[in-house]
């Protein structure tokens, strides 16, 4: 009989899809699932949640992986009040005020931790990433928004649930109309969705970030012209973080991130040559991708218990 | 014959003057002591305090206060490494990796803790002044130039020193020049010297930056233009540190916000105006005036006993 395997239940609830898995001591994902977001989440997270954990129980014996659950993480984007336990507010998902660890721990007889998914997902790059050995850290996930979050002095810092709104920092008072009512936001301007949309406003096709990027490289001047603001402005919003907050490490992460050099080579130029005075940071891309919130989702299930 | 009063020393280097003061557990300053800061601080940090120390029993003396001096606090401006007790950069002051602590150490036989002004000027106003029960703070001094401190989840940050270069934030990137080598930085826009010059440019006259807030409040039209300008970067500034750190109250001190509701009522309203999604913070003036970081470097000392 194989030895049983004790490990925690991570859950990263996103607006599209839910990833999980089961997740030992030394951080293995010993079973995962992906599952696309019921849309009763915002009414009964508590039964989506032991949903899901009751699938990966499911994998897990079908793998015939002996496995005992002691714990369970469940990371949600938004705003994240993690003492409390509570989703303040989720445009996406459409909640306000969810007590996400009440609901849970209603239906899952084990502890619960909650959390924010990009401060989790630091948290994880910071323990098994990219962030390893660092204490002041900046993580930017840039996809269809940007967020952001922050380690300072080793700690993950959250002020409520309000930090890290990187995304709807202004970078050109006269820029385009954000979605949140402002205008000029960094994400109006650097998003793969705000690029995806210049380039089409530009050229009138569509075509995806990565695409654009390869294109910019190639020359296509349309394409170089919307990817060179996209990087400025992202430039612009690290560099303001960097004066703000001291930090010697930009991750940056999401689907932008996966041109690699084509966004991280002029990302560092440009960085170099806004600061001044400031600490200079290494600007590197995060190493956990699109697993960074489920990973640590574990992280906060096994620092609970 | 008296009781005897336990205090600590708390010194305060600053660009032009020292001040200093010996404080109680209650933090009442026992005595007080301002003294212009000589020329080689840079060179013998050490026999510098302890000189202000002396002036100090020599004031209680005079006064037949009956104290022990417990401990030391001394904070300096510019970039500082409290955990080492080291002033990384100061370039008013000229110096590089001063060993500030060890310094002092060596000529005072005391406990002595060593801090960077602002921040320890932020404690002071958490623990006696404006933001007593706020968790989330920014604390801005206006003047020749701008600073910040930032507390988050109750704590000071510090990132080895670098954190809170808010002067140095760009909100107009085709601004004026600044003195870090930039362009349209905070620091150039909105300083009270900043405020100052571009009122002496726009109307061939020189006035305090106090002086040209009253005149934009009588309706002078080249105060009022000058006056506007620095409070929308001032807002501008402020509403990036919310979006970046999530923090609940800003705290404006220095020269500037002597002018009091001329600068915080324009100020107030201008970042209601920019913010969307994020908290929004109260805008407060700070307590303690030019003695914070003075009362600062006194919790840094009692903090340490």
């Amino acid at each position: 009989m194989a030895a049983i395997t004790q490990v925690v239940a991570a859950v990263d609830i996103g607006g599209t899809r839910i990833k999980a898995a089961l997740v030992d001591r030394s951080f293995e994902q010993v079973v995962r699932v992906t599952v696309p977001t019921p849309g009763n989440v915002a009414q009964d997270i508590g039964s989506v949640v032991a949903s899901v954990v009751g699938r990966l129980g499911d994998e897990a014996r079908a793998m015939r992986a002996e496995v005992e659950v002691l714990g369970c993480g469940v990371v949600v984007p938004g705003v994240v009040n993690e003492p409390r336990g509570v989703g303040v507010l989720s445009v996406n998902l459409g909640w306000r005020d969810l007590p996400v660890r009440a609901s849970v721990s209603r239906v899952l007889s084990m502890p619960v931790a909650v959390g924010h998914d990009v401060r989790a997902g630091l948290l994880a790059e910071a323990r098994m990433g990219a962030a390893r050995g660092a204490a002041n850290v900046v993580f930017i996930p840039v996809g269809t928004g940007i967020a952001a979050a922050l380690m300072i002095d080793a700690r993950v810092v959250s002020a409520d649930g309000w930090a890290g709104e990187l995304g709807h920092v202004v970078v050109h008072a006269d820029g385009p109309p954000c979605g949140c009512g402002g205008r000029g936001c960094l994400e109006a301007v650097a998003s793969a969705a705000a690029v995806e949309r210049a380039y089409a406003a530009a050229t009138g096709q569509y075509a995806s970030a990565g695409v654009i990027a390869a294109r910019a490289h190639a020359g296509e001047p349309g394409a170089a012209a919307v990817w060179a603001s996209a990087v400025d402005a992202l430039a612009r919003g690290i560099a303001t973080t960097v004066s703000l907050t001291g930090v010697e490490l930009v991750l940056l992460g999401g689907g932008l991130a996966e041109s690699g050099d084509l966004l991280l080579i002029p990302v560092r130029q440009t960085v170099q040559d806004l600061l001044t005075l400031q600490r200079r940071p290494r600007v590197e891309r995060a190493a956990l991708g699109d697993r960074a919130g489920c990973l640590g989702a574990a992280c906060l299930a096994w620092e609970l218990l």
